[in-house]
C-alpha cells in the first residue's frame, strides 16, 4: 500500500506481535491485538488469519460496515465455506467484486495454474475425463514466515524436493471446484515442489485437449488482451520476470510426438504479489471502486 | 578412480586445455591433445567427446584393443548410431557389458527415468497408448561447464524456468527408443527444468496404469532388491540424498482424486555420478570384469 | 530512468549487440553503433565505456554540447586524468557538479568505502599514520556481465573466497586519492571478497582514532541528517536492505578490549545502484539542475 | 566415524530426541537419554553439550575411566574454566593429548584464526601492541541447526551482514588466551559475518609485523611442511577447496603500498569438519595412540 495514491493504513494487527512497531506500508505502525482492533471508519479489512479461524472474525467485521478481502482458504470455493462469496481471481470476477462485503482471496498455486487454464477451460477446449498434469514449484516464503527446521537456509540451499505428492495438497480442491464451475470435468494431478530461492512460483500444466489447435498461444493472447496484470509471451517464463511485480506471466507450447493434441502451459508469478498481496491489492480496488491497478507494481 | 582399488589412470586428453597441469583421481596429469594419447597397453578407455564427434575416435581406439566406456550421446539408442553397442544403464544390461567392446553410457535425465520406469515397463504395466508425463529439474552443471551467459550466477540465482518445452530435449530420442525396446508404447512427454542448484537431478513422472496395483512400491522393491545403487525408499527423494553418491534413489505414491489409476514416481541422482561418471565407471568395472561397486561412493 | 518525470531516453550504443532491441528505461530501444550516435540536442550521456577508452568518446561528446556522466575509472582520481573533473560522491561534490561538462561517477566500492569515512575524514579523526582495514564483499554482478568461468553458477554458489589481496585491487588509487584531497594521510588495506549473491556491497572498515569518541554515531547522523541517500542506523546493516535501492546504509561501533581507541564501520550499497546507475542518475540530476531525488528508488 | 577401521559407535545421546532412530557413523543408532547412557567399556567419549553444562557431564564421564574429547567452550582456555585441560588445536598440543582425561575441542573461528596465526606468534613476529585484523565470514552452520527466524531460507539467500561487530563474539576469549599463552600481546579485532551457504568458514587476517619478511609463505611452508591437515597454498583459498575436508587451507599476500610491513593471511576450513567434528575424531586419534588421520576425508 506504500503506493496506493488513495488507501492509507489504518491499523495492523498480529496476535504474536501485539505491540511490535514495524513499517508496513509507507507509515509506522504498532501491532494491536485482534480485540483492540478499531473499526470504525474503516472501509476495507485485508484479512490473513490461519486457515480455519477466519470466518468468526470476517462476520465481526462485516458487522461494523468495513468489506473485507480474506486470504484464507476458509471462505474459497471447496473448502466448505458456511457463505458463498466470490472468489477473487480478479481476471474472472471482476464484475462480481464491485462492493462486495467479502471476497476470498485465490491461493498462490491456484492463481497460476488456474489463470493458465482459462482460455482452455471457458472454451471447453479441455479433453473430458482427462488428466491435467501439474508440476509445479514454489520459493520457500510459500511455506509461511515459521521457523520450521526443514525451511533452514542449511536445508533448503543446494536442494529440491517434491511434496504433498498424489494430489495431497490442501489447495486442490479450490482447483477443483474452480474448474467444476468453469465447466471442466478433467482430473488435476497436482505435484508441488519446494525450490531453494525466496519467491516465485512457476507451474508447468500438461493439457490433453479435445481437438488439436493451430495456434494455440492466440487462445491466450485474446482472452486476456485487454487485463493489466497478464503478460502472454512467446519466450518461456522465469521466476526472474515477475518477482516483485503483480503479474501473471503465461507461455504455451504444443507437445510433439504424442499421439494425443497436448499442451504444455506454463505460468509464472510471484507468489507473494500475485499469489498474495497484490492481487488482495487488485481486488481491494475493485470492491472499493477505484482504479483497478492503483499502488501495484507492474 | 581416486579410489578405485584395481584402475590407475595412464592419461588425459582434452583438446583445448593441452598441456595443463591438473589432479585427477587423485594423480597429478597433463593433458595430451587428443593425437599424442598413449594408447598401448590402456585397458579402458572412458571417451566424454562433444556429441557428433565420437565415433571415429571410439573406432581408433577400439582398433588398439582397449575398452571405451563413450559418454556421448551418439552410440545410443534412438541417435541414429551406426553401430548397435550394449547401452549401459548397468541396473538393465548388466550381463551384456562384461566384455563389451564398447559401451554406451546412457544420459543423465535418462538414467533418473528410465530406472523409474523400469519396474513397470518390465511388466507390461504402462497404459497402452498412454502418456507419461515427466516434469524433471537439473542443476547447472548438466548444462556443461562452458561459460555460456544464462549459466552465470547472476542469471541462475533466485530463478528457475524450463526449457526445451514440448518434447524438444535431444535426451527424449533415447529414452522413447529404450522404452520401445522394453515394449511400452506409452507416449512420453519431458519437460526439463533449470534449478539454481550445481547439481542434481530430480525427476517426477506421472503413470498412468494398464491395471491398479494395491501395493505400488513393492514392485521397485522387489526389482531392484539386490542392486548396490538403487534405493527404493518410502520418504520422498530429494537431491540432498544423492549428491556426490553413486545412487538413484526412487520413491512412489498413487494418485487420488483421479478417476484412471495413476502413479507419481519420482527418482533422484546426482546427475555428475550415476548420471555421467559414476555410472561410467559401474560400467567399467563391469566391462572389465571387475567388482561392480569397486571405487564408487555409496 | 524508467519512473523519471523529467528526462527521457534518446539512444543507446553497444557496440556488441548493435542492432539488438531492448526495453530500458521504460521505453523499446535499439542499440547504434558508436559512431551511428545522433548527438544533436541531446542533453546528457551516461557513458559507461570500459575502462581506457572513454577520454576520447567524452572529448566527442562533449563538442556537441551535451553534458557527461562518466561511469568509467579513466576520468576518477588517482588514475591519472589528463583533465580534472569533478568526483561525483554527490553527498560531497554536490556544488560543483551543478552544470559541470564532465563528471566522473565513483566506482562501486569507493562508494560505500569513501561514504562511510567521510565524517571522520572531514573532522581529522583518523589516526595520523594509522592503518584503515577494508574487508569488503561484493556480489558477481560487481564483476561484469561477461560469461567467464569463475563466475557461473556452478562455481560462485556455496563458496566464498578473496580477490586482489594486498591491495591489488584497481579502485583502491581512487580511495586513496581521495583521502589524500581530504586530509587524510592514514594507508588504507583493502581486501575485497567474492559473495555467492547477485547484488550488494558490504564493507566492514576498522579505524583507528586520533581520539575517543564518546558517541561515535552521532558523528554519522550530523553530516548525513538532510541526505536523501544516506541511512545512519543503530543496527547492522544487511545487503536485504539496500538492494534495489539507492541509499547507503551505515552503522558504527566502537571496538572493546583493544588498546588504541578503533572504531568498525560498516556500510552497505547496491552495487548496481548507489554504486553505479543510481548515483549517476543523482549526479545527472545535480548538472542538469533537476531535483536531485527524481526517478531514484528510495 | 562412518570410515574409521577401529573405533565404533556405543550410543549416542540427545536430550530433545530421546527414543529416535537415526544412522549415525555407517551404523543405526537410537538416541537415549543422557542419564541412560552405558558408560561401560567406552574408550572415548565425544561431548557437544550446550555450552554451561557441559563440566558435570564431563566428570561423570571421567569417573567411568572413558577419555572425553569436549566441543562446548566451557574448558577452553580464557572461559574461566575449572580445571586445566589440552587444548585440542592438534597442531600444537599434539604431544600433550596422548593418554588425555579430557581434551578441549576448539572452536570453528579460532581453529582457522589461530592455525593461520601460529608461525608468526611463535617465531615473535606479530608487532607488539599492535592490532590483528580479523574479518571472516561463515556459513549458516556456524549457527547451530536449532530453527530460528533470521536463519530461515527466505532471509538469508542473497543476504549478507556481519555480527558480534566491536569484540563481542563468545570464541574471542578463546582467541586471546591462546594467542597470550604463545607469548604475542597484539590486540585482536574480530569481526564476524554471516554467508548464504551452508557451511565453511573464511578468515581474512591483517597482521602488522615485527619486522618485514621476504619470503613470508615459507614460515607456513616450514612450519606446517608435515602437517596431514594443513594446506600452505598460492593461491587464495575458497570455501571450495575445503568443505567436506579436515583441513585448514592457508595463502598469504604482503601488503603494498602501506607504510608499515603488514601481512594479509587467509584460512579457509569447513567448520563442521576440521572446525568441529572432524577436529575432534583427529584428537581422539591422538587421545588413544591411533593413528592421527584414521578416519578423516583429507
Amino acid at each position: 500500500m506504500a503506493g496506493h495514491p488513495r488507501l492509507a493504513l489504518r491499523f495492523a494487527s498480529a496476535n504474536g506481535r501485539r505491540g511490535e512497531r514495524v513499517r508496513l506500508g509507507g507509515q509506522d505502525v504498532t501491532f494491536v491485538a485482534p480485540e483492540d482492533v478499531p473499526l470504525d471508519g474503516v472501509a476495507l479489512v485485508f484479512s490473513a488469519l490461519p486457515h480455519g479461524s477466519s470466518a468468526p472474525w470476517v462476520t465481526r467485521v462485516s458487522v461494523h460496515g468495513a468489506h473485507v478481502v480474506d486470504l484464507s482458504a476458509d471462505l474459497r470455493p471447496g473448502n466448505g465455506a458456511p457463505v458463498d462469496v466470490p472468489y477473487g481471481l480478479t481476471e474472472v470476477a471482476r464484475d462480481e467484486l464491485t462492493g462486495a462485503a467479502v471476497v476470498a482471496n485465490p491461493g498462490c498455486y491456484p492463481t497460476a495454474i488456474l489463470l493458465a487454464l482459462l482460455p482452455l477451460a471457458e472454451q471447453g477446449l479441455v479433453l473430458p475425463g482427462g488428466t491435467i498434469g501439474v508440476a509445479a514449484a514454489s520459493g520457500v516464503t510459500g511455506a509461511g514466515s515459521s521457523p520450521k527446521p526443514e525451511l533452514l537456509f542449511g536445508e533448503v540451499t543446494e536442494n529440491y524436493r517434491a511434496y504433498a505428492v498424489g494430489n495431497g495438497h490442501r489447495h486442490l480442491a479450490e482447483m477443483r471446484a474452480t474448474l467444476a464451475r468453469w465447466g471442466t470435468d478433467a482430473d488435476v494431478l497436482f505435484t508441488p515442489h519446494l525450490l531453494p530461492v525466496a519467491r516465485g512460483i512457476l507451474a508447468t500444466l500438461t493439457v490433453p485437449l479435445a481437438r488439436p489447435l493451430e495456434h494455440p498461444l492466440e487462445l491466450w493472447r485474446e482472452r486476456f488482451a485487454n487485463e493489466p496484470f497478464v503478460e502472454v509471451t512467446d519466450e518461456l517464463p522465469s521466476l526472474r520476470d515477475v518477482v516483485h511485480r503483480n503479474v501473471v506471466r503465461i507461455a504455451v507450447r504444443a507437445a510433439e510426438n504424442v499421439r494425443h493434441p497436448t499442451l504444455v502451459v506454463m505460468a509464472a508469478i510471484d507468489n507473494l504479489v500475485k499469489g498474495a498481496a497484490g492481487q488482495a491489492l487488485q481486488n481491494a480496488n475493485r470492491v472499493l471502486g477505484l482504479d483497478e491497478t492503483a499502488g501495484l507494481p507492474r
